[in-house]
């Protein structure tokens, strides 16, 4: 009996150093993801997905972290999507560094990295999985397409990974509510783990596309946070949506070349606009910042 | 050591008498198929999963027996699913037998059989998977919303019972080519089967709808078989579709009151129309025989 324990024992020790990130491995193949992944569903370990584009910033090592705390496995997904963008949006300039990005997935402990290539995710892609009305606001005005695009990777990842949680920033908080919506419609065993908008020490939200943005564009772009701090100073239950939202029109347009695609208030769940705050609402935004569209938000809870 | 050997074996001989169908369970959740379903993953069993929409004809139970034969566990699932039916179809109509319907999945061995209710697959569903361009011929010309709906409420199956295998008759030939296209795009980790169509004495393809055929119609509803035998004369490398298509029209139009919805000869991967038989390709037709709508196919490979 004893011997036995100690076997046990051992194993978990084992197995604890094992998943614990000491070798990363790096795989660009469905097959390879399936190998790793299907033995570590056997023993009931719990596996975390980050699905990413690369170009690895601290918003996203928040979702490693938190992947890792809550975690036995941790995978990340390093694919520049290209089904999400739209034919004149910026998927060839999109910033890219493998290397960094891998190093820094090392040094969170991070699990398995998988990397494929874009001709063997989308061998002939025939089917889509599409989320309505949660997409007919917001950014899917302007980017009609992109959720499309968003929702067919996310279950695609979601089937290769076998995932139990997965981990998205609530800076895109449309995609986060149209991915919890598709999870419940499709009734994947997936829990969703949204995690705070990290921001820059003045404030700017963290984004991949803040690379865009020349010296200058960089200091202004601070507008969309300060239009979320001024929207904050007067939100409150039955406050028109129209009063908050010009408050915020006026901080971004002291910003001449600052071009808003759109700032809306809508009900937390749906995203539908909603006239005045009742319930839980979000406040997004999306501002052209010269090279960037940036966005940013927050949640009210009447 | 012995001990342990024969406590491995009594489970062994245990979970087979548990597997085999002694007692089947009925349950309308996804909670509760998830409480049935996650200990078997655990265990490595694998699960088949026999997706219907009742009143289970012989055609259902070769997809069960098949089932059966290659899997620890086999799940069918009983859900006359409305988003698969156009507003002018027969989905009011559709017949039912649920008491039947379960003894003969007990008669078979299954293990567990899924009776969700409508309103909680489809609560407040915004959720679509949908396969382009393979659903736009076929059946897919009349029935423009069919395939979106089977797809949906498949995907959910996939997920609900986190099958290893799927079975699916090739009756319905349109919709194993699109599941199939489906389970590719979207990496679900399940094998389709497809099952030969299973015929009356007199060659009719058994359906739930051959039940809205009177006396008559019953007998006339050989013509589509008949169609299929001739075309099955004809056919050959290098045959002219049109050639095959017109001597069925004439068999079907030997029935005054048949109505060919289509008559089709595609390629067996694509479902695109060819004008000549070259490669592997499906032979197929729908016809309205009084109040009810019967589909046919074969398949020849070059």
């Amino acid at each position: 009996m004893l011997v036995i324990f100690l076997f046990y024992g051992l194993n978990v020790v084992l197995s604890l150093i094992k998943f614990r990130g000491e070798n990363m491995k790096v795989v660009k193949t469905v097959a390879e993801v399936r190998e790793i992944v299907n033995p570590i569903k056997l023993q009931g370990k719990k596996i975390g997905l980050v699905p990413t584009m690369g170009f690895l910033h601290d918003g996203h090592m928040s979702l490693i972290k938190r992947a890792r705390e809550d975690n036995d496995f941790v995978m990340v997904s390093i694919f520049l999507n290209p089904t999400q963008f739209g034919p004149n949006e910026d998927l060839d300039n999109y910033p890219k560094d493998l290397e960094s990005d891998l190093s820094k997935c090392e040094a969170q402990g991070v699990d398995l990295v998988f990397t494929p290539d874009v001709d063997d995710m989308y061998d002939n892609l025939k089917t889509y999985v599409k989320v309505e009305e949660l997409t007919n606001q917001l950014c899917g005005m302007s980017r009609p397409i992109h959720f499309q695009g968003v929702c067919t990777v996310v279950s695609k990842l979601f089937n290769i990974s076998k995932a139990d949680r997965g981990y998205f920033g609530q800076k895109d908080a449309q995609q986060l509510a149209v991915l919890r919506k598709m999870v419940k419609d499709l009734n994947f065993d997936i829990e969703l783990i949204g995690c705070p908008i990290v921001r820059e020490a003045d404030g700017l939200a963290m984004s991949s596309r803040n690379k865009y943005l020349n010296e200058q564009e960089r200091k202004d772009a601070l507008c969309l946070y300060k239009s979320i701090q001024k929207a904050k100073e007067i939100i409150g239950k039955g406050v028109a949506s129209k009063d908050i939202i010009s408050a915020m029109t006026e901080v971004i347009n002291e910003v001449p070349y600052a071009k808003i695609d759109y700032i809306q208030v809508v009900d937390s769940e749906f995203l539908q606009p909603v006239e005045t705050v009742e319930g839980d609402v979000l406040v997004a935004l999306a501002v052209d910042m010269g090279s960037a569209r940036l966005i940013d938000n927050f949640t009210y809870e009447v």
